[in-house]
């Protein structure tokens, strides 16, 4: 399982997102109106932080399969597995306001294996078991590039720090992400939001 | 964009679940502890029903991608589509509850284009352009079956009930749905719910 993820994550599915240090922040928005407020995560001792329970409750923002970001995608022979990216409520509305992510912003992804012939499908893919979860945080206070990185193996509750110099993470976040340190290319109705806030980095 | 959706509907994606004509309806769980309400859908004349505004800050339920029920798939050159479907937070708090949908459910299912490579994506596939949408009601008062199916094509904001004589949804549902007339059997977190609700059907 821990196998399965960290093969996920390498060069793959290492995704998008940011939060404030134990503290409750209003954000401003563009047009001066107050944003919501985007309650800190939990961070715990030794560089871990709370899975929140809630986070299938958050607001979806897309979904992908056998997605890969390396030049040479790594063979399954069970199949490709789904990602699911959800994010916190406040953050959505904020983003939706401004296409920018409030201080405070919790992101979190679960890698799914996937199906395809059971039931009355015959063609394609469903979602089935969870196989692991990734978390971006965007902390500026806490971050040295505002931003950081967490992996959640099989149930675990809490996920540990993705320490920036063992992993590719960081840099293509910051490298790649259309909008700040996130993957906003790959979430259709948010990139739609980003073009009309004028939020998308230049190449995009 | 009318052809592409009701392609992806034929034998395909029509899919899953329940309202209460007009009012708002409390609900009792199993336990006796009396369930969130259920708003009613916003029914139109002409046997049309409105798109909920905010039915992406919905409950996320599943997606899939280029799922067929059909025994020869249709072949589409331009790559499979995603589903994405979306609960009424108050209907999905019901079911964690009870592993039942609560009359008053509306269920959004958004059909979307897939792209492969694109920016630094080299594998598999992540979501696009927005092709259209059903949706799935319960309302035991209002239709024969207590559920009925809406088509919405382009980016209309207002869905046309899906006569039950001219296409197999009624009847597909009814028939493999997992759970009441909605197909669980795809969506691997209710489906856990269900089987502990002991809410499944038999064969499942």
């Amino acid at each position: 399982m821990g196998k399965h993820f960290s093969a996920t994550r390498s060069g793959a599915l290492c995704f998008l997102s940011a939060l404030l240090t134990g503290a409750v922040v209003t954000a401003i928005a563009a047009r001066g109106e107050p944003l919501a407020q985007v309650k800190a995560p939990r961070f715990l001792a030794n560089d871990e932080i709370a899975l929140p329970e809630d986070y299938r409750e958050w607001i979806f923002i897309s979904s992908g399969l056998g997605m890969s970001y390396s030049a040479e995608p790594q063979a399954r022979p069970e199949g490709p597995r789904f990602d699911n990216v959800f994010v916190k409520p406040e953050s959505y509305r904020g983003f939706m306001k401004t296409g920018k992510w409030p201080d405070g912003t919790m992101f979190v992804m679960e890698v799914r294996r996937s199906k395809t012939k059971d039931s009355i499908n015959n063609a394609g893919s469903f979602q089935d078991e969870l196989l692991g979860m990734e978390a971006e945080v965007k902390d500026q206070a806490r971050f040295p590039s505002g931003w950081g990185f967490y992996a959640f193996t099989n149930a675990a509750k809490t996920g540990k720090l993705v320490p920036a110099a063992t992993t590719d993470c960081q840099a293509c976040h910051s490298q790649h992400g259309a909008v700040e340190n996130t993957f906003v290319q790959f979430y259709p109705t948010l990139f739609e939001v980003a073009k009309k806030k004028g939020t998308l980095k230049e190449k995009y």
